[in-house]
C-alpha cells in the first residue's frame, strides 16, 4: 500500500456512508438487473436462461500479500476469480456482489483503488455490481464475490461431460501465475533486507501480469461459440492443471492421456523457471491461477480448433480404469496427482 | 467454543477434503435447482419468475464472540441474515452460497458444528445450499452468505412505494437481540473474572433466543399473502427501527409519524432494560438484528392485519417536508436518527 498518500479512516464515514460513497458512481448496464444497489436484495430477470452462480473468498495473507499486490490489481483480479467460473460452465457473467471486510489499517483512498479496480473488470466485462456488504475485519481484508452469468440450457458445460477418445485442450499457456508470485515474492525478500535496492522485474512482465492482472477468458468461449464447437466437459484451471483434469474424470467416469511436450509454457515461464532451477511443467501442472480454461472436445470437432491460436490441444480421454496419466516426452506414463494450490494444508 | 471434545486439524483433510466432507450430505429440493454443489457454478432456473439476490459478511470479534456464541447458532443466524432480505423484498428464498475464511485455531469439528446449524436453517426454510468456498484466514472466522430468492414480478416490495397516509407497521417485538447481547456479555465478563460463577441467565431465554437464534419472517410474509395484503414498501429491521424507517422515508420520498407507546416491546426486554437502567425504546430505536419487517400498507387495508397478532401498527407516513418523527406519549415530536449499529464507527 502507498502510504505517501491522503489517508481517510474509515470511521469518517461509518459504514452506509462508505458503501455510498463507493457505490455512487456504480450504473447498471445489463437488461437482466431491474434493480441494483440500494434495496434489501437485487433484483434479476432472466426470462427463460438458466443461471450459475460461482462465490469466491480470497483473504490477505493467503491469497494476496500487500506489500507487493496494488489494491486496484486485487480487485480486479477477484472479480476474474469468479467470472472465470462462470466462463467455465460455458455462461456469460452479468452480476456480482462485492462483500468486504476491512480493517482499520485500510484507508477510505485504498478501499476507493480496490473498488476502481472491481469497476474496472465490471466495465471490460460487461458485469454489473447490484450489492455487497461492507464490514470491519479484527485484521486485514476480505474480499468475498459471488457472480451469476447466464446460458441457454443447452450451451451450459459440466465437469462431467467428457467422452472417451475426448481431445483434452487448455487455452492459452500455463505455469506464468505460478512463476510471476516466485518473482514478486523473491523481490520482496531482497526490498526487506535491502529497501533502497530496485526491483530486478525487467524481461518479465508478461508473467507478472499473469500473477497481478490475469484476464477471464471469456474471448475463448465468444471464440469456440464462433466456430460452432461446444465442449463435453469444462473447468477454469485455478488450481494447476493437474488438478482440474482430475476433477474432469472424476466427474466424467473417464481416464486420459495428458502428453508432456504439449503443454504449453511461455518463453517467460520457461526463462525464469530455469532461472530458480524448477521445472516449468510442474508450475503448470500444480501451480495456482491462471484461469485459463480446460475443455474436452468431440475429435470429430478436431479441425475446427485445430488453427486456433488460443487452444491447445495437449491430450485425449481415455477409459475410467487406465486412469488419469502424464505421457513424458521419453514416452513413460506417470499418473497424475492433485498437489494443487491448498490454501489449507501444513505450510 | 468447546475444547473437550475431538480436535481433528484442518490441515487433515486439506481444502477440498473439507468442502467434501461438509457437503456430502447436501442434497437439494428446491425445483429451481438444476445442479448444486459440484461444478464450476450452481446451475439455477426460474422461468419466469424474478430473482432477488442478497449478501452478507460477518466477521468475528465484529458480529460475534465465539465465548459466548455456539458454532451451531452461528450458523443458523447467518443463514436468517440472508434470508431475512429476502424476505424483505416479499420474495421467497430458494438457494444460498456459503463462503467461509477459517483460521487454524477451528477444528474440523467446530466447522461441522457451524454447518449443522446452516443445514438446520436450510431444512427449515427449505433452501438449497449450492455452493460457497472454504479457506484459511490469517485469525479468526469470516463468514460470507449470499441467498437468492423468487419472486412473482407483481409481488416484489421495494423500500420505495410508502405513500401518504399509509400505516406504518413492524413484526414480532423490538430490541429484544440487543438486550440479549447486552445479558451475554455482561455474564461473560462476569465470567472473565471468576470462571467458576455460573451465568446467570435464568428468566432471559426470550432475549438471548433473540440474540442467538433469530428467525426470519417468511411467516409474516405468507400471512400477509393470505390476508390478501400487499406492503406498499418493506424492509427487514437489522440496524434499528430508526434507521430503516429513515430508509424507507428517503426511498419512498415521504416523511413518517412513530408512536413512541405503539412500539412493541416484550416483558423480558423491558425487564432487563430496567435491570440495566436503559430505555428499551432506545433499544428498539437504534439497537441492532432484530430482523424483524418493517413496512407500509394502504390504509385501506387496515381492517385485514388490525388482528395480526403478528403484526403492530406503529404510525403513518406523512409529507416529506414533515421529516420522519417520534411522537412520545406525552405528544412531543423528536425527529428521528439513525444511530444504528455501525460497525465500522470508532468504538
Amino acid at each position: 500500500m502507498d502510504n505517501n498518500t491522503k489517508h481517510t479512516e474509515l470511521s469518517t464515514l461509518g459504514e452506509f456512508g462508505l458503501i455510498d460513497h463507493l457505490t455512487k458512481n456504480v450504473k447498471t448496464q445489463q437488461k437482466s438487473t431491474i434493480k441494483g444497489i440500494g434495496d434489501d436484495a437485487a433484483v434479476l430477470n432472466f426470462e427463460k436462461n438458466q443461471i450459475v452462480m460461482t462465490t469466491d473468498i480470497l483473504t490477505e495473507g493467503i491469497h494476496f500479500n500487500l506489500m507487493y499486490v496494488p489494491l486496484k490489481y486485487l480487485g480486479y483480479k477477484s472479480v476474474m476469480v469468479n467470472l472465470s467460473d462462470v466462463f467455465a460452465m460455458n455462461a456469460q457473467p452479468r452480476q456480482i456482489t462485492v462483500s468486504l471486510a476491512i480493517s482499520n489499517k485500510f484507508s477510505v483512498e485504498n478501499i476507493e483503488e480496490l473498488y476502481e479496480g472491481i469497476r474496472l473488470a465490471c466495465e471490460k466485462y460487461g458485469v454489473d455490481l447490484v450489492g455487497g456488504d461492507t464490514t470491519s475485519s479484527m485484521s486485514g481484508l476480505v474480499i468475498s464475490i459471488t457472480a451469476i452469468g447466464e446460458a441457454k440450457k443447452d450451451d451450459l458445460t459440466y465437469r462431467s461431460g467428457a467422452k472417451l477418445n475426448d481431445l483434452v485442450c487448455v487455452s492459452g499457456d500455463l505455469g506464468g501465475a505460478y512463476l510471476g508470485l516466485q518473482l514478486l515474492e523473491r523481490e520482496n525478500e531482497v526490498f526487506k533486507v535491502n529497501p533502497k535496492e530496485q526491483p530486478k522485474l525487467d524481461g518479465y512482465d508478461y508473467i507478472l501480469q499473469r500473477q497481478l492482472r490475469p484476464e477471464a477468458r471469456g474471448d475463448v468461449i465468444n471464440a469456440l461459440k464462433k466456430l460452432e464447437v461446444k465442449p463435453t466437459s469444462m473447468i477454469d484451471i485455478s488450481d494447476g492443471l493437474s488438478s482440474e483434469i482430475l476433477h474432469i474424470c472424476k466427474n466424467s467416469k473417464v481416464g486420459c492421456d495428458i502428453y508432456e511436450d504439449k503443454i504449453p509454457l511461455d518463453y517467460q515461464t520457461k526463462k525464469f523457471a530455469e532461472e530458480l532451477s524448477i521445472n516449468p511443467l510442474v508450475a503448470a501442472l500444480n501451480g495456482g491461477e491462471d484461469y485459463e480454461l480446460l475443455f474436452t472436445v468431440s475429435i470429430s470437432d478436431h479441425d475446427k480448433i485445430k488453427n486456433d491460436p488460443d487452444i491447445t490441444i495437449i491430450g485425449h480421454i481415455t477409459e475410467e480404469r487406465e486412469g488419469a496419466n502424464l505421457v513424458t516426452g521419453a514416452g513413460t506414463t506417470i499418473p497424475l496427482q492433485a498437489q494443487g494450490w491448498n490454501q489449507l494444508s501444513k505450510k
